[in-house]
């Protein structure tokens, strides 16, 4: 082939040609994880920010912590013992009524305001769309169709079949083993950069959707095959 | 035995008697990982707290991440890797010669108060002590002879060589076999309570050192045997 034929061919291929099917973390890449601040708020006047931002990060180091030890509790039990654990830490009195409204609240968190068209322009792309989540199923479906992106949905692949959670690689297998594509075929997508991580150390084409200008990527070795803002953005790499 | 003779038995014997040799997590039980946050502030004014918190938590959060991803590095390399992504955060210019100064004293990290003669006491009482750490055995190394206790110490048993860290049961299970000691003989000691956790499902007899009061305990389902808040009330209980 000629160096101008090559060129050619360059230009119109792109990088992710090869993408067939592509896999999207949910919180805090489909569902705003901090869209219970407000409730948060209105319950624990002055404590909102701390109680989400602590809830969420106990919910994440429980999972990380109880896979490596082995004992394996589904995703909504975690998000409840964050929550507990959360408001112990700021002394906040956590009634059992303001326990169920706050955990309610996980069924029907907000989308950003980017996934349901960038769903659509990548559906029209003709990729396979699915989840691949460490929630529980019935967390997952209760978002989903709260959110209104059940229909454009192909999968929704939940880590708890394995009983460990990401970023252990049997978690990204399964995605594989399920939409039936190899590798390097599977496209990632997360927010959650140790996700991006665990995802590209386990062979996948990992796409990271960094929402906050700045945010640095993690020191983790296996960094993000293209890093775009938004599910639109990364419709329009994918093109 | 008559019921005055039996009060009599349980009064004389601890809940503890069975312990016979005891296990130390080291950083944040023995060593104040929060002694480099001086240093911090000098080279980074009005930023030294917040560089020195993110430091210890991303620190830790790699140790679960690789844990989980099979991508193991040793703590001094996680160690670095976390003032790396928190300085990055923070927009600080930590240039190498910083690193380097930040890096060297995590080997000289001061030991808290009650230490020296909490093990010294205990070792009075004819238990064999050591270490069981994630550390890289060098860092242990250099921080135990800093601080002095070096000779106090029966072994220094490090998660290095199994290639995974604490909370893994493998690392629990470690300390039984190098003091080859029965896991009924074997008290484990810990501030972080994650770890506590970890080692009561590893079977270990834990004991929770609480050094910030109303500190709430992790809601992972294991709790401390017993709950102190130095390391010379330890001593006390176990008389």
């Amino acid at each position: 082939m000629s160096a101008s034929g090559l060129a050619s061919t360059l230009q119109t291929r792109t990088p992710f040609s090869n993408i067939k099917a592509l896999a999207f973390d949910a919180y805090g890449t489909l569902f705003d994880v901090f869209s219970v601040t407000a409730l948060c708020e209105t319950l624990f006047p002055g404590n909102g920010t701390a109680l989400a931002q602590l809830w969420r990060a106990k919910q994440l180091q429980y999972s990380l912590l109880r896979s490596l030890m082995g004992r394996y509790e589904n995703f909504w039990r975690l998000t409840e013992d964050g929550l507990l654990y959360a408001s112990k830490s700021l002394k906040l009195d956590l009634t059992s009524a303001k326990q169920q409204q706050l955990m309610n609240a996980y069924l029907t968190l907000t989308a950003f305001p980017d996934v349901k068209p960038g769903l659509e322009a990548l559906k029209k792309l003709g990729l396979r769309l699915a989840i691949l989540s460490n929630g529980e199923p019935k967390m997952l479906d209760a978002a989903t169709r709260s959110a209104g992106i059940d229909s454009l949905l192909d999968a929704t692949i939940s880590a708890d079949e394995l009983r460990v959670f990401k970023p252990s690689p049997r978690v990204y297998k399964l995605a594989r083993t399920r939409l039936q594509v190899d590798a390097s075929r599977l496209g990632f997508v997360s927010s959650n950069n140790w996700d991006v991580n665990g995802a590209a150390s386990a062979a996948l084409t990992t796409f990271w959707i960094q929402r906050s200008v700045g945010e640095p990527a993690e020191e983790l070795g296996f960094p993000a095959a293209r890093v775009v803002t938004s599910l639109t953005d990364l419709a329009v790499a994918l093109q």
